[in-house]
């Protein structure tokens, strides 16, 4: 039965859904907190990228607009997942426009603040992937 | 003088956007808090929805996902916005099943807890709408 | 031994500034959560109104004010508190209206959710203290 | 291999952790939300019952602390987690004033409001179970 | 078209009031998040400075010292604003001892960590008028 | 006057303890913060390390888990303290395994960027205790 997926399948999906929708190596994301929490890494791919990033309720570019909108609200605690999810927004048809609306609606939900914080990340973001461009 | 006239032009500007994206009467939202801020809810109006409702850079259903998105995150402090927000997300185009895929994606950003608070307020509404198309 | 009585002081400064302050029994907030907690009422009537509200580097209006907009900045989690502190806010001099202005500057920093669930128990404190003068 | 568990019996792994745990009914907890979110019950059974509480690197009075001390630090958005987990607390052998020595120390980490809704959750808990046990 | 005249108008009035309370540039402001958000700045201006900061409900000191407090509440997501607005703060008249007192408070309402983060920002804010007047 | 003497004595217990259990100069702390707020360091130790770390009814290893726990909820906010407790949870007995494993059973109350926070103020603790470790 096709719901008889092991961990093994279910983590080799997240890796891919992950790398398909961020851009970035899942291996990488692993690493990052394995000397604090080895299983953490491929617990987070399992649930959120194998589990639910796979659903097709919503596609992909609206899913990448939740993960702003939500991120953004959370301020300073959202900032680094802000981001990380920047270049999964462009790559799933967001604009730099659209994000830019997306955050000053979400000032009104969270605060000028946290709309703040979340205009900091998105500015780094921005200028990595315009440094990144530059040089490629 | 023209800037009061203008300033009635925006808070009328709002009052038609209020009610055409969230569906219920603008003067009820504003005499809801009138006993507390009498100017708070004009003013709600002419930022929120005159200023920023009606720019054009996202469309109005991407705009209420991103409202749900960033008021789910908010926990308990969102629940009353996202269970006013739930009825313009539906009159936009999202369904009630994309409504509970934003909010389970929205418990991997807030946890938990906060996307059970915002289920509990999109649960209210439904029941509300659903008695209310009973009686109609 | 010095060290029960002197606790006992602050206790019975803690007492009387939380009298003189909120306007409400003491004794009352203590039994509020003695069933859970029988010890944390009295260590809060200490830290909180023997050692710090009886500062006078602030005044007892101004230290109002800022707990007002501090616990009107934690939205939900902050409710019950703004309900309590509005009475006191009122007693050391602050007008409605300026309550009102607190909260609509407070909107800004912790988004309009927040800003709407202290109206909401600034509306129910104002109610119970009319229904108070009306009945007395 | 045994990490080739499927989906269902993920499922009636976090089911019977839950029961076993929490004390009441996993289908309950599904049901609760199963009006908005049908397939989110019985992910959180899986991702957090099943993939987690099953882990014993801590036992499962200290995970029932963590949590405790994790939703009381959320305030309002918290409260109806820490009302079904102070059941799951004292099954596991945390005392009732061990409890309310957890949310005294986490009234300095997150404020005093976000301890006193923890404590209104605990005291409703409280409540409920007394009175089930006198009419039992 | 009036509306447009009376939009720069009120920009032109949120830019000297930002200016005449924070002692900053507006336009500093704006051009700090114009990469990723370019009308957010101007609409921040007349929102907050233009339509609520001009109004004399409450003394511009006192609204410093709402916003102080509502800052510090939030935290990390908060400290860049606390940071802003100690300069407004003490430009109205708010002493340094006032500051550190306002911050004392909020620490009950919003838990130590959050007072600490703005302790953290105000020493920053400090060190730099210091440095600044060292030099000047 | 015997309140005085007292003080000092609430004073030189909260020293001890805090010594005692983070494993820091107690001294450092209040200087870190005294440029801005001097009586709060001291405050701080009386309030929570005199008043509350001294109780026993929890003992010192399950108070430091209910404050990383707490304080990881809090996201970036708490991940200053994250980082200084975790030193005092090793002193205490929790295991690096344990501090893992506490902070995934709080990424589901607070959600996965809040845990990410705390996961990397405790990757930092780890690279600072390994290099004095290593340095020593």
């Amino acid at each position: 039965m096709s719901s008889s997926i092991d961990a093994a399948t279910r983590l080799e999906r997240g890796r891919r859904m992950f790398e398909r929708s961020i851009g970035g190596s899942a291996q990488a994301f692993i690493d990052g907190i394995a000397a604090v929490a080895p299983d953490f890494g491929p617990l987070i791919l399992e649930w959120e990228f194998a589990d639910v990033y796979s659903r097709d309720t919503i596609d992909l570019k609206t899913r990448e607009i939740v993960i702003l909108a939500a991120c953004a609200a959370l301020g300073a605690t959202g900032a680094d997942a802000v981001k990380l999810h920047v270049k999964a927004a462009l790559r799933a048809g967001v604009t730099r426009e659209q994000i830019a609306e997306i955050l000053m609606q979400v000032g009104f939900a969270a605060g000028l603040p946290a709309a703040l914080c979340a205009i900091g990340a998105v500015k780094a973001a921005f200028a990595e992937m315009d440094a990144s461009d530059t040089n490629g």
